[in-house]
């Protein structure tokens, strides 16, 4: 839904001219993947001299979240690496992933999880060849294999970032400490909103009860098939509870997930099939003041950058050497302080 | 601007009612207070049981900004002095402060500043009669007052919030603090908007460049009459700065000082004449994703009762004992986690 009719077109062509049968494949619904799969295709070399030697296994794709974090990665100056797990049912292929921002483009042959031993050959392969250091995992696969696939990762000595969420939480974090692994595992991968979501813990934990005598009120819009309240919002509105002595129950929420009015909400039309729209307000008693935040979200973008600078996160760590852990998000937008 | 038609009318008919020539005053304009001026109006005792023993004097009446403060510290449970100072030039009189919200009210008589004898009798008097430790004042004043005013209360041991912005400030602060004397300065007395603006200045410390590579937008609607870009505006600015790279100056801000702009964008036409609307974006390059804040403020209340918290923190700090110095409205926030 980022995409726009121009960027594919421009890889459309691209890819026509090449010769290539192309094949649109769906991933996990909606798709929107600006990433043509196709088969047995000729690898085209790009790599411009500011990349970061650093590659990165992005599991599950054609899956559109896999898919546009490998995107972000390239984007963001990291290489994929040429091969990397899929589905147990999906069929082998190649895919081209292709990054309209940077227009930098890689081949990755996915391979079913079923074939771990030919996964775990490629990255030993890999690791020989680009240095113990400079490999690691991203995984955006299903609920089902978190906690097989973490094993897996630990099993290689392969540093990861978890995207997929569900799974035996506990266990996974406990194992990779156990293991003294190096690991993100965060629920959100959204940078930036996890950013948001301390400052406003920090604001309610610091100055409770600031914002007293005021009215919250909170509307969000998703597409219509996310049938639960939105999590952020409810982890939005604990904090904003502290500041307020309002009584606001979760049930308060206005929940839009109806074409017409999410568009009447300011959610694009080509994003309503994927889109986290908030807004919250804090109203004082006589209504003269009123304090309004919104976050935004149409797409996978901000997930997607999210991962890629974890990964990015992750190899310094491994650079620096010492034992292993599992990081958050937090730590992430810590680093940035180091810099 | 903050007054509806039904409460000035019932004002006006409360006092109608009680036999009295009412005068409109308008001080420093907008004028928007409820309460409404007379002379020669007897007292009319007005003391719920759940009031506090703490008795304030608002010196800077029939000015709107203090008029507002005084109208807060009723709605707050505080109680007015029968005696307040005035400007030099302004006529002696008596005024009936009222607010509209809790429907108390307190006569004051308005001392010019240049009889400074008679106001400080009346102090003295007062804290014989109430206790040292209960009687305060609050300085809405003029710029031109404030460094005398805050002398003067230092002499009269009254511990003071200074709302009234210019003057030496420095001189202000370090002769408070010498005196060991209570006192609250602050050049913002919106307490929530301090805190808006401290939770982000925590954010931009603790994970700069969150936000890089996503571009920044201002814009701000006040009074026509107001020539200057908001000061609010570019502290919020200077934070955003930290978190993201974009290369946003203070000349980026967008300016609205036109009435059919701000009403378009959402001030309330009785907000005209007196209002600070702010609207914040920070949006990621592809435009997929936009995280926005708004403080929107008509009107003197938020100030009114900021100021009116700012006195209770100080009566409460009084009764603590110890030395008196300087504090902020940060310190007055951050009572409320001690509470």
């Amino acid at each position: 839904m980022t995409a726009t009719p121009i960027i594919n077109t421009r890889l459309t062509l691209l890819l026509l001219t090449l010769g290539s049968t192309i094949f649109h494949v769906q991933g996990f619904a909606p798709q929107v993947s600006t990433t043509r799969l196709r088969k047995c295709f000729k690898s085209i070399s790009m790599s411009p001299t500011d990349d970061l030697d650093i590659h990165v296994m992005v599991n599950g794709m054609p899956g559109p979240m896999a898919t546009a974090a490998a995107e972000a990665c390239l984007r963001k100056g990291l290489k994929l690496t040429p091969v990397a797990m899929t589905g147990p049912d999906v069929e082998p292929m190649t895919i081209m992933v292709y990054d309209p921002v940077s227009e930098k483009s890689s081949e990755v042959k996915l391979i079913p999880s079923t074939q771990r031993d030919d996964v775990a050959a490629s990255i030993q392969g890999l690791k020989e060849a680009c240095g113990e250091k400079n490999v690691l995992a991203i995984d955006y696969t299903h609920p089902s294999a978190v906690n097989s696939n973490a094993d897996f990762y630990v099993e290689q000595k392969l540093p990861f970032v978890m995207g997929t969420t569900g799974g035996d939480r506990e266990k996974l974090v406990d194992g990779v400490n156990a293991a003294k692994h190096f690991a993100v595992i965060a629920p959100n991968m959204a940078k930036q909103i996890v950013a948001m979501q301390a400052a406003l813990e920090d604001l309610a934990k610091k100055y409770p009860g600031a914002f007293s005598s005021y009215t919250m009120a909170c509307k969000e819009s998703h597409q219509k098939t996310k049938a639960d309240t939105s999590g952020t919002a409810k982890a939005v509105i604990d904090s904003l509870k502290e500041l307020s002595d309002d009584d606001f129950t979760y049930d308060d929420i206005q929940m839009i997930r109806d074409d017409q009015e999410a568009l009447d909400f300011g959610v694009p039309e080509d994003a309503l099939k994927g889109h986290a729209f908030h807004r919250y307000t804090l109203t004082s008693a006589d209504g003269s003041t009123q304090f309004a935040l919104e976050h935004n979200v149409a797409g996978r973008t901000i997930y997607a950058e999210g991962t890629a600078d974890a990964v990015k996160f992750l190899a310094e760590r491994l650079q620096e050497g010492g034992e292993g852990k599992v990081y958050t998000m937090i730590n992430v937008l810590e680093s940035g302080a180091l810099e």
